[in-house]
């Protein structure tokens, strides 16, 4: 029995995210048919985390076990040729048994990516959130700073995740701008169900001075859900990378 | 009479290029279909530069001629209000009569992406040409700077321009790397047929020391299209700016 790890880039426009449900296409489903066609056995792929419908990655990180006499760094190219175009693994290698996608992630990084124009994106348009309005970048840098370190982001959590605790660590925020386009950076030990994208529809109301961008601590400490700003879409989020 | 300017983002992956053709479609077709819808006139559009299929705009450039009471800086959101989710108008203003986008035009940017690792892409794969094998980035750019200035470049186009001379000016040509994408940016006065997309063809091979860097000056002396290298696809590249 071998224990494989595989690095997956995908475009999430067409599936209801990761995790596998009735009715609906996922990943993990579509990755699962390729590796049973391919290993004739009935494998349960075990995920790095949930991503939601629309979201991508570029590093997203699972693991299975296999009885199959493939050596665990030629899966990639075996796996790659039942994959559609959207879907590609990166890296495949053998881990130790004991090594678990989700349980043993460090930490993740998260981007964010907000086409701020007027019109709306004729390119790419599957890869942003698209914001009309100018924003406040300084006050939106004065924001993030808040969010870094150890709190309890119960307020930037939406209902129905299955975490035991909402205290998570912020490692770096950071924010980039090129063009109309504006890309956050985020890292993390762990982030709770829409954590981030109510963490950026908050920052989109700091940078329309909606909310004060020294009032984050305050609405950390207040752990109110109704206090922080809307959760964006998820077209606008990928997965950059699973740390351990 | 008024005479409009448009400039112009546009996704190519579903079209044939800019140029109105038969039994395909293309931007200028669906942009004078809007046009015409919106003001009741037969509006030919003249545009900057044929774009070939799958090529994409980020700021390409046309003009028109109307009778219409619409404010030329209207037109921008009523036409967006007609057309496709992968073309949208960014600016429209009113010009001289004797404006033409294309004889007006003093020169052009295109970028040209290449995604450059063993794997295909899953994400974008419709804005980049993917390369897989690795790229001496040293000789690309020694052999970028030959490029330079104003040369006779017949050895890089493809028949079938209309073109009456084959002498041109690369003003600039630069190149940035982030991860594994390697974007090149190229400002000539403008480009013969398929012009971009054999220098970055020359490039590769360059890249692979399939071609000598020193030798470009030689290649473009020669004015023999076979001793460039191959034109690379249309996916990769994009008309960024013309300038007036």
């Amino acid at each position: 029995m071998k224990n494989v790890k595989l690095i997956i880039e995908y475009d999430g426009t067409l599936y209801s995210g990761w995790q596998i449900q009735d009715n609906a296409i996922t990943i993990q489903e579509v990755l699962e048919n390729a590796l049973n066609s391919i290993t004739g056995e009935q494998i349960k792929v075990v995920g790095s985390s949930r991503t939601d419908s629309g979201v991508h990655a570029r590093g997203y990180v699972c693991n299975f076990f296999t009885e199959s006499k493939i050596p665990p760094d030629r899966f990639r190219d075996v796996i790659n040729s039942k994959l559609p175009k959207d879907i590609v693994i990166i890296e495949s290698e053998e881990v130790s048994l004991e090594f678990n996608s989700r349980f043993c992630s460090k930490g993740k990084t998260y981007s964010y990516t907000i086409l701020n124009r007027m019109q709306r994106p004729a390119i790419g348009s599957n890869y942003v959130y698209h914001y009309r309005n100018s924003l406040n970048m300084e006050a939106i840098r004065e924001a993030m700073s808040q969010f870094l370190g150890t709190h309890d982001f119960s307020a930037f959590k939406s209902t129905g995740g299955s975490a035991k605790t909402s205290i998570r660590t912020i490692k770096s925020f950071e924010v980039v701008k090129k063009d109309d386009y504006i890309i956050f950076y985020i890292t993390g030990d762990g982030f709770l169900y829409n954590m981030v994208r109510i963490i950026m529809g908050t920052l989109i109301k700091v940078g329309r001075d909606k909310i004060d961008s020294c009032s984050i601590k305050d609405i950390i400490l207040s752990k109110d859900r109704n206090m922080a700003g809307p959760c964006l879409p998820g077209t606008g989020l990928c997965l950059e990378k699973v740390y351990y």
